[in-house]
């Protein structure tokens, strides 16, 4: 499941590109761990993707971009995580009648992956039992920001327990409690019989379960995606799957989990997550600290960022944006990106940076009736046909090369050439080479917003959104 | 006196776009708010400008900018203001023998500059009788970052008063001490007869009176500007004015200033002098906070700032860098300057905009192979005829014409035009019209250094520098 938009790791994450698509360590994104974390053993069968239809692309380039091939399913809106698990577990049926399904989220971090396909095979005889197995993490310290497991006696499979009670996210005391009552953090992430958990859906939230079905028959194909039938989707109830159907079910169980395991739900986490120096810095780009202790900073862009005397300091920098808050204020981001999103702050929801399926665009200046952007295609990237009304773009190829159509008329543009689209032509770029096309595109215009765009033809079948 | 180079004010103050010139409240640099200080009265004359010659064009800029006139003298290094003081005295002595010589720092905040005008008026007599007059500003808290004056009685003229001692900067419980007592703090600021001034140089500091004589008596014009000798100059030892004379002249008197005064010496003095919400928060450009309070934040890039849950927080972020700091910890951002530079930050040093004295130009995008560039270039400015060996160059026009010489074809291109320069034809740019040129600057080649320059004629006289 990718298909959420939280904005708690603003502003690195943003609604149109939330954090499991972000590398918050390392170079990969948790999406892409995730990814990698069930296709290196034998044990799992290709993954399914359950995304935003937003994030089709993205979704589909970083799975690209580390070997994995997924069936990639896009939800024409956001119903929460109960309608993606009954879809999930629809389509998985589809594939095998006896089918056991994995449900995980992409936003988590997971410290083991060995120990964590172990906890999967360990939990298979309770699902084949017919039972929901829910993952019981061994809390490290007193969270307040997890809902916990209270677990009850082992089942004769002899590794899962049955599950006593769903425990809502404690307040601090009740957090200790917990700890010395030896109950399990919810990881979220489920292991299930296909059919079992259908026949679940259909008792105890049997609205989400005929609008999942509805929407799989329906469903058609858009290019490499299968598309959620839209009218049948947007009738699922808004609900997590806990809500709909764990928080009832008399079919739940939990196997203990070893591993480290968090849902990165703050900088802080972040923090605690990254590798730190002997002063409990983690810094990451183009970043320096002096007389600090326990700081993140984070600098994604191309400029310098220098933090001097404070401790517990979260520093994060964008091409467009700057948090700087506390470890121990992190959480309070999320109503920070609520004001920004009030006040109009188009930094709020979406980055400077766009992908899109051909490749990404950035705007690198702008000014009274001008913006300059620079385009990297990749190959074999194929904009749209297309024309604007409200502006001319002059284009400097400055790496790689362009094929260019204005008005039927094709040419090869090469580094350091340029071409000229006055205002209403019709045009097209592709990258016919083998390494990125990047060229600078200086607009020239009354109005240059990215909506003055007639598509005339699109190989993404981008009309449709 | 604006030749001054400090790094307590990084990021906004780099030593190649020092305090004096930066816009720390409202639109006015200090030294604009200093001209118009001394221009906007019957009492003072033509205003002498003693700046480094690195400085020449954004003073000249800084200064038509406000309408005020002046004499601008270039000093070829820096030697500390003994040598400048001299200067400024030899200046206002060719003009009138009998002339009395304001110096002033002009990185300083002054509250009221009636009051200022005032105190000026009430020193002339001391002035007149031979007395190197220093104003001691009243002190409103037990600094530590400030000389103290230990003031003796009153003199005849009614208004100045001998001068006991300077006293260094105290430790905190010191300058309680001074504070009851009675001192003033030094504000390096000086009115004298520039004959008697001269006077006291030959006998405390014949070398600095020596090199000072034969810079002025060899100096250049150099288009407006009056260029000092170096080789002269260069013999000017590097000593401040209070060491080399005030803390040894039996002449000192000082005059007991009201208003208000600051020399602004780190980000704490730009908050305290900066007007604040009713949370103590005093931010500028794009900045947002939350549940802070006591934080300057200057968002002086187009990027969004967000502070969240700190309080006594400084956060001043450019184009190019981000400093994070607290108002206690303000004062190592000199420490912090330093270690940047020995890692090799360039943005230790200077900004991205650099000013010339046609506009300005900025790097706004930067790849493998080629970097974007903004060129604003004011009506009538000029750039140099140039070549270069490494790289080609096309120019967008966004806003303006430019009329553009290639190769000795001269062409005029306008809003929405482009022109493309191969590598090693010799060009030049004008702005030939009413309103400032912009362009974008798509640079290719395989080394883009800005050193890379053939200047072949220069209307700004720039082969010497």
């Amino acid at each position: 499941m990718c298909g959420g938009a939280g904005t708690r790791l603003w502003p690195a994450s943003r609604e149109r590109a939330p954090k499991q698509f972000i590398p918050l360590f390392g170079e990969l994104s948790t999406f892409q761990d995730t990814a990698i974390r069930v296709s290196k053993s034998d044990l799992f069968d290709k993954p399914i993707v359950l995304t935003h239809s937003d994030f089709r692309f993205i979704a589909a380039e970083q799975l690209r971009a580390v070997g994995v091939d997924a069936d990639i399913v896009l939800e024409p809106v956001r119903r929460d995580s109960a309608a993606a698990v009954a879809v999930s577990a629809i389509l998985a049926a589809r594939r095998r009648l006896d089918a056991i399904a994995l449900v995980l989220a992409s936003d988590h971090a997971v410290g083991n992956n060995e120990e964590f396909a172990a906890t999967c095979r360990a939990a298979i005889p309770a699902a084949q039992a017919g039972h929901i197995v829910t993952f019981g993490i061994t809390p490290t310290e007193p969270a307040t920001g997890y809902g916990y497991l209270d677990m009850g006696p082992l089942l004769s499979d002899g590794h899962a327990h049955a599950l006593h009670a769903f425990v809502e996210k404690p307040n601090a005391e009740r957090a200790e409690e917990y700890l010395k009552k030896g109950y399990l953090w919810n990881s979220g992430n489920f292991l299930f019989r296909a059919d079992a958990l259908l026949a679940e859906f259909r008792a105890l939230a049997p609205d989400v379960a005929s609008a999942a079905q509805a929407s799989c028959v329906a469903a058609t194909p858009d290019l490499d995606f299968l598309r959620l039938d839209t009218a049948a989707f947007v009738k699922a109830p808004k609900i997590s799957f806990d809500y709909a159907v764990m928080e009832k079910t008399a079919k739940a169980a939990v196997v203990p989990a070893t591993y480290t395991w968090s849902d990165i739900g703050s900088w802080d986490a972040v923090w605690a997550l990254s590798q730190k120096d002997s002063h409990g810095n983690a810094l990451k780009g183009k970043a320096h600290v002096r007389d600090c202790n326990n700081v993140l900073v984070q600098s994604e862009a191309a400029y310098l960022t220098a933090v001097v005397g404070i401790d517990d300091a979260i520093v994060i920098t964008t091409d467009d944006a700057v948090l700087v808050t506390t470890r121990a204020n992190a959480g309070h981001v999320k109503h920070l990106v609520e004001e920004l999103r009030a006040a109009g702050h188009r930094e709020a929801i979406q980055h400077r940076r766009m992908y899109r399926p051909w490749g990404y665009y950035q705007g690198v200046d702008e000014g009274d009736r001008y913006q300059v952007k620079r385009i990297v295609v990749k190959p074999s990237g194929k904009l749209s046909l297309q024309k604007h009304l409200h502006r001319a773009e002059h284009w400097v190829v400055v790496r790689g090369a362009a094929q260019v159509s204005v008005d039927g008329k094709e040419a090869l543009v090469t580094e350091n050439e340029s071409v000229y689209l006055p205002l209403g032509c019709v045009h097209r770029l592709v990258n016919p080479g083998k390494i990125p096309l990047e060229l600078i595109e200086v607009q020239v215009g009354s109005y240059l917003g990215e909506d003055d765009i007639i598509r005339l033809e699109d190989v993404y079948n981008r009309s449709i959104d």
